[in-house]
């Protein structure tokens, strides 16, 4: 079999030569921002959003955006084209650059750039399973709404999840509060409405989550967007979680404890249906393409 | 000029040469820690405590530590020599390791090492400046124990700082208490006593500080452990900073304002005196050195 291949600063390469300095600052300072984004149909979905939450992540840290948004577009298309993926998950990645060692930074770092596609976690038009959720402490820093690689949080609370044989952790701050899955946003429907968390620095403003949101909007299903407990989300008729690799997933139980019947809810398929035919409506095209 | 040398995974490599993938999870997800050692006199400071401070935080992420402490000694003095390095700073870096992208991890990662050298900011032997600081708010996650590649923060705080004209910046929480400084340890001395924030998971604990701490109790020095204000900070008669590439550096101004004279104070300066005389005591030699 051949290797993948791998976007890097306008090349395609073989993954064994898809490298980066050692003293760039992604590695040194985890000072990059990153997408990530589901292919459907051999199209990736939700483009236009995720490449707007990245301009903005890029602008909040203020790494030079080095790009546009059509030629990203290309460039990720060949990606997708060379690797034949028809359906999976793609990732791209942007570093400030690399130099010397220095917390502070000047203006003349060149961005490094980097892309990868991976396989689908699950068939997109089939019943999803229904996953299990592991509570853990949210130990993030405070800007949480940048998409950032400061992930090791994260990854402690994924790997807590995994560990306890659960799909994905379910964080709660300090005060009991649910803040949002290690690597997906939460939700939960109790007598018929959609409980959503608002966005603030608290949590990072989902894009599954968004596109979700209008769905649920344009089915007229009630949102009731506040803050919420563990408790409160445990007495749930129905929990899902959303993302870009997973698109929309039902939640079977949260630390052991069954939500609702511990099925799929109506609602939540309902949600995952909608989302998938949304995406499918909306996949990003340009006049040059 | 020839390249720096830079050491990878056992090997002396140009700098240029010196490369990870980009699946390295310590891009991917800052899954990674460091140390920061002193160069003296073509020595290590602190070698042994910077270890032990680097085994702890591998041993709370589970990464593996795949050489013994006198197999890096070794590796890093050769590093040292490549480069003719007789005072300056040294950066140790230990990710994970490379794989397809997902949170949780296992055992099969082979994690990946490296280590450069850079020039010394101030030298060791002469006055050395008083600093100005900027306060920034604490952004960071809460285990700031673990010495993480987790920066950005960090990197905020000290590009505020220096875009101010300030060296470094001094980190204040939510309730107004001044954990540490951006990249060094925070101190201040009032009416002839040291106060010193202890150590928890809200500040990384300090090798410079600890050695530092050490001079001060063989001097009789008195020390008040406990946590302070930015208030009683700015009321202090000296105040300064700790780290491994500065050693100890006094502080003229926080945010504008003069501490004590704004001049280095017989303490502070008898504590750099103190800890660069320790550092000499105490280099590490092996008995297959």
């Amino acid at each position: 079999m051949s290797e993948r291949i791998i976007y890097l600063n306008g090349n395609y390469l073989a993954e064994s030569e898809a490298k980066l300095p050692v003293l760039d600052r992604g590695l040194l300072f985890a000072d990059a921002v990153y997408e990530g984004f589901g292919i459907l149909d051999g199209q990736i979905v939700d483009f236009i959003y995720h490449m707007q939450r990245l301009e903005r992540s890029l602008g909040e840290l203020s790494i030079p955006m080095t790009f546009s948004i059509d030629e990203m577009f290309h460039a990720l298309m060949g990606l997708i084209e060379q690797n034949n993926a028809k359906a999976g998950f793609l990732y791209l990645h942007v570093t400030r650059g690399a130099g010397d060692r220095a917390f502070h930074y000047h203006d003349q770092y060149v961005p490094n750039i980097f892309a990868f596609t991976q396989g689908e976690k699950f068939a997109a038009d089939e019943m999803p399973p229904a996953i299990d959720l592991l509570t853990y402490p949210d130990l993030r820093w405070t800007r949480r709404d940048i998409k950032s690689t400061n992930l090791l949080a994260q990854v402690m609370a994924k790997q807590a999840a995994n560990q306890a044989g659960a799909y994905e952790a379910l964080m709660v701050d300090a005060n009991g509060l649910v803040t949002e899955a290690g690597s997906s946003s939460f939700f939960f429907i109790k007598d018929n409405a959609l409980y959503v968390r608002p966005v603030s620095q608290e949590i990072l403003h989902g894009i599954t989550r968004q596109t979700m949101l209008r769905v649920a909007k344009e089915r007229g299903i009630s949102l009731i967007e506040r803050t919420y407990s563990l408790d409160e989300a445990l007495a749930a008729d129905e929990a899902l979680i959303t993302a870009s690799s997973i698109y929309v997933l039902p939640v079977e139980k949260i630390d052991g404890k069954v939500i609702g019947n511990g099925k799929a809810g109506a609602f939540t398929l309902a949600l995952r249906e909608g989302y998938l035919a949304k995406a499918r409506d909306e996949f990003y095209t340009t006049k040059a393409s």
